[in-house]
């Protein structure tokens, strides 16, 4: 598995991980994650949803409120977008000390190809407001956090809302949106990490104030202390991955490969912008470019891919990823106080040998 | 979430977890699961397959080898069948000590509809030859386990490989494998646990002698000592789930109700024969009948409801199931040294009040 020096995960932490899965990082050669192998992370729990009572209601300032059928919806114009999405918190079961929450390794990824109809003109007929400074969104899902009972509940400020890409979605990958994907209707907002796509939406809700719920002010925040309002969360920082070369050990999943060539190869992304670059260190030695793909869409990660000649021994690959924006991925976390945005380089143990399996400690 | 005592689960175990997912215990509530619901157990990595230059051979102890398309299988005779999957492994995270491998909880199960082709008329079409003693079913899948590269294999005595709703499966739920199920081909064995449903199946190999692969004679075996040979894993044992009831608490999964009536429902199966009672524990009281639905079908789990008067205050709940064979799941785990077959019951906690978060200790 991944390097690292985190431990003694509780019982609470394992029972999330067995309800939130990542991507297994084999699964990185799909250009399109298949369901189910798409990473998840659902706060409470995966509402059952009858579509042919579910409604869509559309209001507060607003002119004409309105309250659709997923079939209303179905009827309006719609696209298809690939769009890459990763949680927030990717990354956290790497920090020290740990926050506690759910214990993402970095794996915390997939991109899809999402089909819906897009917000803006929807928000458009409905009719803004003057005053419309922000809009809400609320899923089916609802309980608690730090104590406080609450609807899943999340903002966005009115120009993100209205970029043209922010999609109403019903399918995923050309079929409906399965329970754990938001059935029947979700949000998509290309470029932000997972916590703005709502899921299960049943409420959208333009406001004249700042939104104040628990997912909006507290979770979701760059801080160090509880005391500290922090900064939100938004985009999605620059990541590279790759598919973990040779064949696994079980258990610790330390990677066992045969001397020569190796081609590696893997996925980038980031939110604000392109992938412009992508790196690979080979024990710590100096990043050396790899070749990419055309991003599958502006939303999208892209594919790398970078010929490494394995020597016998034990070794540690990374990757990184530099955006269009200039940003790159840290050597050393920037730890907070929730664990977000830990987008340190993965780190990958590979041992080489004719009969690589002889190089496993007993 | 579920009580326990377990703690300390290391950075290894949550690398397999953040893989290996199981069911989100609120997806009880579908009589199929869901594709991307369903529990995974995949011990190497997931192939990717091209089906149209694969091929599965049949060879070994028969009269006429035999080399055969996807589109040859599915041009065969088929069936579809409801079948409840649990990984062997299941319950393990809650022995103690807690055996070192995937840390499963309590809910690594699913059931799905699989729809193949009869594995016998091929076996018999092929020709057995008079000293058949075992099946023999290779998957694309390799890697290390315990120091030993090898390819996953696993067998199957002649009489269990011919019962007729053994199948050779190419789609779940009406839809083709997707990946991370074996696609293009998996074998179904239905009523055995995970392991023995091989996938990405490549061959099946007929062989008089007992098998000796290292997932047959080292792995899913019933031992107290790595000296000792043991006794194989083959049937589930009973057990009873229930949908965890009223509202979660995000970070330890205790549910938050009201008080009043409480409608508890779950699903309970076993691979011993049908099961025949469901019982509801409440605070370590009497244990009480629940009504039961129909089985989905011989292979599959039925489900089960119990009317639940909540009080006021902290609750334990416990389910569990007795099978037609007269299997009941047991108060006590019975360890062993790789954790199978842990089917001691469920415990949920739950907190019950007017405004229940007011219980939790903050």
């Amino acid at each position: 598995m991944e390097a690292g020096t985190a431990s003694g995960i509780t019982l609470d932490e394992l029972g999330l991980a067995a309800r939130n899965h990542a991507l297994p990082l084999e699964a990185l050669r799909h250009p399109l994650t298949p369901v189910g192998l798409h990473y998840l992370l659902i706060h409470f729990d995966i509402p059952v949803v009858a579509a042919a009572s579910w409604r869509l209601a559309i209001g507060g300032r607003v002119e004409r409120p309105l309250e659709l059928t997923l079939e209303q919806l179905q009827a309006r114009p719609h696209r298809s977008l690939a769009v890459t999405l990763e949680c927030a918190g990717n990354g956290r079961a790497l920090l020290e000390p740990r926050p506690a929450s759910q214990p993402w390794l970095s794996e915390a990824v997939g991109t899809a190809e999402w089909t819906g109809t897009p917000l803006a003109p929807l928000l458009q007929e409905a009719g803004l407001a003057d005053d419309a400074a922000e809009v809400v969104f609320t899923g089916l899902d609802r309980g608690v956090q730090h104590g406080v009972m609450h609807d899943y509940e999340r903002s966005l400020p009115l120009a993100e809302a209205l970029r043209e890409e922010v999609l109403l979605a019903w399918a995923v990958n050309g079929e409906p949106l399965p329970p754990q994907h938001g059935y029947p209707l979700r949000l998509v907002v290309p470029g932000w990490y997972g916590m703005a796509h709502v899921k299960w939406l049943r409420a959208i809700t333009v406001v004249a104030e700042p939104f104040h719920g628990w997912q909006q002010e507290v979770a979701y925040r760059i801080r160090q202390t509880e005391e500290e309002a922090g900064e939100p969360v938004t985009r999605i920082q620059p990541r590279a991955l790759m598919v973990p070369p040779g064949l696994p050990e079980f258990y610790t999943r330390t990677r066992l490969l045969e001397p020569g060539s190796c081609l590696l190869e893997g996925r980038a992304w980031s939110g604000y912008g392109p992938v412009e670059r992508v790196e690979v260190s080979v024990d710590r030695g100096p990043w050396r470019p790899a070749e990419l793909d055309e991003p599958l869409s502006d939303f999208a990660w892209r594919g790398w891919r970078f010929e490494w000649r394995a020597e016998p021994g034990e070794h540690e690959l990374r990757c990184r990823a530099t955006d269009a924006a200039g940003n790159v991925q840290p050597d050393e976390a920037r730890w907070n106080l929730d664990g977000y945005c830990n987008n340190t380089p993965q780190r990958v143990c590979v041992l080489v040998d004719e009969r690589p399996e002889r190089l496993l400690e007993s």
